[in-house]
């Protein structure tokens, strides 16, 4: 049996829950790779207790690891875009497979290093940059590869789905789940890339590209965050049939692609609408599938792990079997821009909730603002004003209409004299 | 480029699915494959008028396209263990990779055919055979290779899953839902395979396989249909908070595994017990993972066409890159028996429902003839009699006993003057 020696950067949560991984099912992942599998060397800046690194080589310099003439398989899991660039860079140049579980350095630097990997001839392996231990990745670019996907949704964030859950069923504030994701380790001290759906839209961005055969393009994903919802929206769209997600959409219309982070309404009834807490969950639909969904954990040491395992366990096939390529980073051999729709020209329905003069009339007002542009109304929600109340609180599910249009309506909506603030509005998407 | 020619036997439902969906996404497949992909010729006692077969080779001798020196890749999509073995057998003796979506063929043959396969150097593909469109074999296989698969659970049969959702849904019989199957097309005329649970078995002795490294074991499947459950019982288990489903189980204890095709009790909370109608879904439990679902379309021309293509796919990239050797049929180099647990030994909860006498003492005898045997209860439901109805009907929610230990009671309970009949038990599963 040939052995394949794998040198890992990075001892934090996902190293030190790779390593770990690796030693104790050692023996069954090599049943599977048909091939010897040894932990060379791991670089990181400090021992990790959870390690026990007794019978491996260890450095500081994590660019040991990679100028390691007997590695055949770089590790990258410190993160961030910087050091961790450079490290996947110049394991490329030295012909070495890169496994990363990386979402920012994938999404924002991907195309030139995966330019960079065929041109030298190796593989950048990503399966863990998105939504933790579901194999997306693989069940996209191998499970699905004969269907034209037409759209796809998820939750890929698991701290912003862990909030909205806790919201919804403890009827809690935002900032009050946010304090305790933040001391569960959840959420990072500063909480934007999770709540703000930066973290969403890094993952959001690997799954389009690799829907629609495009380079990655993370400069145009449009992304609204969860910090504006409120324990009463996630009450309202209950009573209609609805739950309150953070969900990353890319739907291809022609030629062109959508690319969107924002809370959004879900029917009930939708499985999707149905993964709460910290789980992750992607719904993808092809043109001879249908509508497929993936479940599990979107973060964590071990479910980490094991993406991150998938992939050097294929990387090792690989090697051994003496393949002489491998299956393109995006899944198609020719990728090609596809223009990005503005969020103003994205067709949706809304969830609009507003506070106005309980006076007769007012409904009228708010029914001919919208049909002036064209647009119709599915349910109208409002609750009887306590006694004594000058104001009632309006809740309107719109048809579907474009983003620019809805904006006019509701330019003349909050300008009338019987509204008084400002509208909440919540895009509604029924993924069907 | 070069190209790899398939044919394909049988053009039934999936047969055309296959043909329909290859044509029309070809350009795309092709990228993703890097190599041309060409359908050489197909084998079928007659022609589909949903297939236009202008440009390809037609034969009524299926053997025609398994002896066809240019043919590559065969694809079996008659059905059936007779024809279908005759074909991939010979296909494989003459040296060509086989694609199936034939989960009879490969659960209950499916260990002589790896065997010859392997001996010949070729493939023979399966992604099809369990689950329709869900790529869950590629899941199980390489997405989960770095973990001990612990249990999986599945609702694998779609048709199943439609009756027990309609009952539920429309308060309508078995018999009922089972004649609007039937007419939909969704039940064969003899529904046994589906309704007594012989097809699930088939694909969970093959999902068991992939789990725990050890060779098909069809014969040893434990198997209850759904023909028994009443509209009441998925009532009564709606107000205790469970969902019934029809529900493969494989799970590893010690070294032994439960094999196990029953209606199921699952808490509502589960995702998977939201899984409604035809669609099927597989929970796969990994020791580092933890849970993971995939979810879709369990049969159909083109989402088992989606798996078919899949499979195609996957072999003409081995075939193309020159690769000398494959992922094992089962995922493992080398698989080993199990002993399979007797459904006597299993450890679960149970519901149980009964009709007694309405009176005094009747529920203090039943709790005695459980304790007796050191079962103790979860719940106990009970509706207020009719006026002047001399019986009552008692729903009990056992704790988790072994099935021999719950056998003893329930001829205790049985034998009790109060009480009328059998007593009806359905097995409860908390999948978490």
């Amino acid at each position: 049996m040939k052995q394949v020696n794998v040198g890992i950067c990075g001892l934090g949560t996902v190293g030190s829950g790779t390593f770990n991984v690796l030693t104790r099912n050692l023996a069954q992942i090599q049943s599977r790779a048909g091939c010897a599998i040894h932990i060379q060397q791991v670089g990181a800046r400090r021992d990790n207790p959870a390690c026990d690194l007794s019978s491996t080589q260890v450095t500081r310099d994590i660019f040991d690891v990679v100028n390691n003439p007997d590695i055949d398989i770089v590790v990258e899991l410190i993160g961030g875009t910087t050091v961790a660039k450079d490290i996947v860079l110049k394991a490329i140049e030295n012909g070495k497979h890169v496994v990363t579980a990386n979402k920012a350095l994938i999404a924002e630097f991907g195309n030139e290093i995966f330019a960079k990997a065929k041109a030298k001839g190796v593989v950048v392996a990503y399966e863990a940059a998105v939504a933790g231990g579901i194999p997306i990745i693989k069940a996209m670019r191998e499970g699905l590869a004969g269907n034209k996907i037409q759209w796809l949704a998820g939750i890929i964030n698991g701290t912003g789905n862990f909030i909205l859950t806790e919201m919804g069923d403890k009827k809690r504030s935002f900032d009050d789940v946010l304090k305790e994701a933040q001391q569960k380790g959840y959420a990072e001290a500063d909480p934007t890339f999770d709540v703000e759906g930066i973290d969403a839209a890094h993952k959001l961005v690997i799954l389009a590209s690799l829907a629609f055969a495009m380079p990655l393009q993370y400069d145009n994903v449009f992304t609204e965050g969860i910090s504006k919802v409120e324990t009463k929206d996630i009450e309202v769209a209950d009573k209609l049939g609805y739950r309150i997600k953070h969900i990353g959409i890319a739907r291809l219309i022609g030629d062109a692609v959508e690319l969107r982070v924002h809370p959004t309404l879900i029917p009930k009834k939708r499985l999707i609408a149905n993964v709460n807490g910290v789980m992750n969950a992607v719904l993808v639909s092809g043109d001879a599938v249908g509508p497929t969904l993936y479940y599990g954990p979107g973060a964590g040491a071990e479910p980490t792990a094991s993406s991150v395992i998938a992939d050097i366990v294929d990387i090792v096939r690989h090697i051994h079997t003496g393949a002489s390529s491998f299956i393109p980073a995006l899944g198609f051999e020719d990728v090609a821009d596809k223009p990005i729709i503005s969020i103003n020209d994205i067709e949706t329905s809304y969830y609009l909730r507003l506070v106005v003069d309980d006076k007769p009339g007012v409904l009228s007002q708010l029914t001919t603002a919208l049909s002036d542009v064209s647009i119709g109304l599915e349910a109208i929600h409002q609750e009887e004003p306590e006694d004594g109340e000058l104001c009632a609180e309006i809740v309107l599910l719109t048809d579907k209409t474009v983003e620019s249009n809805l904006l006019k309506a509701l330019s003349k909506i909050e300008s009338l004299g019987c509204v008084q603030g400002d509208v909440k509005k919540i895009r509604v998407e029924t993924l069907g």
